[in-house]
Order: structure tokens, then sequence, then C-alpha cells
């Protein structure tokens, strides 16, 4: 809506200038950059509750486990800047790796239970990556909130867990996930699906829904919801299922038994691409 | 001189009122209680800069791998107050462990190479705790400026690779090691020793200057300035040496040659009772 350019600082000096004459309260949106309606909705999200927004892009080396996914992430600043100047954000921070891991760097911050099942078994240093930097980002940003997608579950639970033990005053919220019309999650890395594989994408969706519908009947165990969603996955020959899972929303242990408020989730494979998606129960 | 005793507060929300209603600046200062003169005297360096100091008497469990040396750990709530008081403390903080480290507390932080030798080699685990409570404790507080001591100078080395690392806002300040008339560092520890080990005690720092001696008197190779502390070690029946150290006071690697600044460092120790000290050249 013609918004102009918000502004864009890049080292950790520019920063704390542009934040010392900046209006509180600060919501901080961390981005990967290639940002998508997902992201506007944490940024417009953000600038509904503070006076100043700041989103940060940084493809963060450390939480890439293989070297080929950091390299193909994709980037496009000039775009990331119109999106997120139109949602509403005042400051674009973009830091190089040099800036955010000086000369020297050797601190890293690990959750540990939380981190072990599902993603974290998936891509092993994955998770310290991820709460090293925001760690990092929330420091040097000092924003009074912090917005995380839900579509990365797992992460909202390790960041929360992570600023509530380190005593990080920066309050972590989460915003619902963002979906195409045919259900997708929307994701950067969906831009390298092919045509067929796009196609195709959308059976996480109706494998979550096909167990929320079990669920739904009245079932209870925990390997048949699972078996629910497996059996969705398994009709769509293009998609190479990682994990499914029916756990436990505050430890992601999985559940023999859905007793209360359950987490659905799963990865995909679609020949080099990997997708996430999940469902809350109730 | 006739101060008042300092306000004490408990728990987490007890310490954010106390600091919402606070004078800014506030200094930092985090003991493991058993006061003594080397405690003071960051106390007031702390009061002569800031507006509110804060003094924590939290005795970390995290950062014994001794469970004895934990529990021997000399408590005194009582005279801890009088003396911060005393020293210019606004407000101590004394947390249980609970309120630090909350059901299902997960998280650690860790700085690798700098915790790798001497102190960290030495016990095992050590700085993770050390890192990790003082991570919880510059969050939790917020405060402009934290106050270490030189006597533990690589904890004082890895707390501001840490602090600068995670991009963490509050200054670390080092104060100068505090000694007895004898030359012994002052050390809540020291009370554990026998009056024959309390003798024999101040032989860490005759060590310490014998390697300055040679040092001023043109000595700069590594072995020699380590074999000087080594020698008059070796003198003291009651002292077992644990390591002793000329290293690059940035890194902490051992020198060959001392071509700059150094670090000169020791552990010994007297029965049960591990002491340490150091003495940077030139």
């Amino acid at each position: 809506m013609g918004s102009s350019l918000p502004r864009v600082v890049r080292t950790r000096a520019e920063l704390r200038a542009a934040l010392a004459a900046a209006p509180r309260p600060v919501g901080l949106v961390p981005t990967m950059g290639a940002l998508h309606e997902g992201h506007a909705s944490l940024i417009r999200r953000a600038a509904s509750q503070n006076e100043t927004v700041v989103v940060t892009i940084f493809v963060n080396p450390l939480q890439f486990n293989e070297k080929s996914d950091f390299e193909k992430y994709p980037r496009d600043e000039a775009a990331d800047l119109r999106l997120a100047g139109a949602a509403g954000a005042s400051l674009v921070w973009i830091p190089t790796v040099e800036d955010v891991y000086p000369a020297g760097f050797q601190t890293s911050v690990r959750v540990s239970g939380l981190t072990e099942p599902l993603e974290g078994a998936a891509r092993p240093g994955h998770f310290e990556g991820v709460t090293t930097i925001v760690a990092i980002l929330l420091g040097l940003a000092g924003a009074e909130r912090a917005y995380f997608g839900q579509k990365d579950a797992q992460q909202l639970l390790v960041v929360r867990r992570m600023a509530g033990d380190l005593g990080i005053g920066t309050e972590i919220v989460a915003c619902p996930i963002v979906r195409e019309p045919d259900g997708l999650a929307l994701s950067s890395r969906n831009v390298r699906l092919t045509p067929e594989q796009r196609a195709a994408a959308p059976v996480l969706r109706r494998a979550l829904l096909a167990a929320r519908a079990r669920f739904e009947s009245g079932e209870r165990d925990g390997d048949l919801l699972r078996g629910a969603m497996s059996e969705l996955l398994a009709v769509e020959p293009l998609a190479a299922p990682e994990y499914v899972s029916c756990a436990d929303p505050g430890t992601l242990a999985e559940l023999t038994t859905v007793g209360g408020p359950a987490l659905l989730s799963m990865a995909v494979r679609f020949g080099a691409v990997r997708l996430i998606d999940n469902e809350p129960l109730p």
C-alpha cells in the first residue's frame, strides 16, 4: 500500500544507534529472508502490538546441517525490503556473518530435552544453531517482544524455553500458520519444488486433517493417529516421509494415548526439498 | 560506616519489581556469598559507577564439579548482608535454586576454546556452569555493568567472551585482586585452610613474584618462567601444584616465548582446599 521502504541497518553499531532513538516497545521478527505472506503476517502482528518493528534478515550458517541447503536457500533483498515495508517494518536489520559471529566467537546456547526428537533427531546441530542465533538477536535487539511462526512448532517451544531459562526479558509471541488455498503451509523452500512436487505437497495438510478427523471421531490411540497420517502420505508417490508424530505439546514426547492437548507434526521430503507441517489438537 | 542493611529480594518477580523502581544505571556484583574484602572492593567499585548496586548471592550447584566442595562452601547470610550494605549495595538478590533453575530448565551456555585449558581442564563442567548462571543473572538483572574479580582471571575472560558473543548489553568490569598482608589472595575458601596450610599458602604469591622478577630481569622463555614458579612451589611441602601457566592473556594458550603481555597463573592444593592466583605481565 505505497509504504516507503524501511530503513536498513547492517552493523551492531548501526542497530544500536537506530534503536536508541526508536519509540518503544520494539517488536522483533527474526527471519532468514525470502519473505512470504507468512512472514508478512508476523510483521503485521508485530506492528499491531509495538511502536517499532525490526525485521532481521540473516541466513544463519550455524543452523543448516547441510551446506547445500544453506547455499541454495533463496535470497532476494530488494523483494524482502518491499514486503517488510508494506507489512509495517520500521527497520530491517541485515547483519553480515562476520558481524553476528565476530572473530574469536566461541559461545553456544543449547537446549537439551526438547531438541532431541523430531527436527532435532533429523537435523543434528540445527537447534543449537537456532538457539545461539536467537539468543544473539534477542540480546542485541533488546526487544520487548519477538515473533515466531507456529509452523516451526518445535523451534517455537525451544526458543521459548531458552528465553525463559536464560531470563531474557523478551516475550516470545507465537503466530498461526499461513497456508496456500490448497492447504500447503507457506515456506521459503516451496519455490524449490518442481511443478509435480508442488502439486503433491498439500498431502501434508491432508494427512494432518485425516488424523484430526479421526481424533474428532473419538480416536485417542497415538499409534492409530500416527498411522492415519502415514496412510495418507503413502498414497503420494513423490512424498518421502521422514517422521510423523503425535506428541505432548509441552515436552514433545510421543503419546501412547491422547489424554489432553497434543501436537500432530511431520516432515516429508519431495526430492531435495524437505517440508514440515503441524496441527495442534484439539 | 553505619549503613542500614540492604533490601533483600528472593524471587524473579521481586527482583523485577525492585529494579523497575531503581535509579539507573545498575551495577551487578554476582557472588556465591561468604563475602570478604575482595567482594567489598567489587561492591565499592560498583557503587562508585552506578546509582543502584545489586549483589547476588547464589551458590550455583552447576559450577561445582565436586559435590562435597558445593556442600562445604561457606554460607553466612547475616554477615554477607552487613558487609554488602557497608560496601554500598542497594539490593541483595538471594534466589533459590528452584527460582534460578525452574522446573523443566534445560538450557546451557557454553564457551569453547577459552574454557579448555587451566581451570577448564582441572574442573570439567565448571565453566559451563559459570557461563550458564552468569547469562541468567545478566538476563534477569539487565544491569548496565557487572563486576568480576581479576583473581578468577580465566572466568573473567570467559564471561567477557560470552557476554560479547551473545550481544548481552552489560559491560563486564574487571577489578583487581585483593590480598592479605602476607600476599595471599582473598578467597572464600581460605577459611577452610588449617593454620599450617594458611601459613604455607602465601607461597602462591611468592611463586608468581619469583617469575615476575625473572621476567623483569629479561627472561622471556615460557618454560623457564613456568619453571621459576614450580621451583618455589616445590619448596613448600604442604603445597600440591595442579598447574602453573604462562599464557597468552587473550587466548590462554601457553607461551613458548613471551613477546607481549602474558598471564602467569596457577592452581595449588593444600589438602582438600584448592587455591588459585595469577599475575599479569608486564
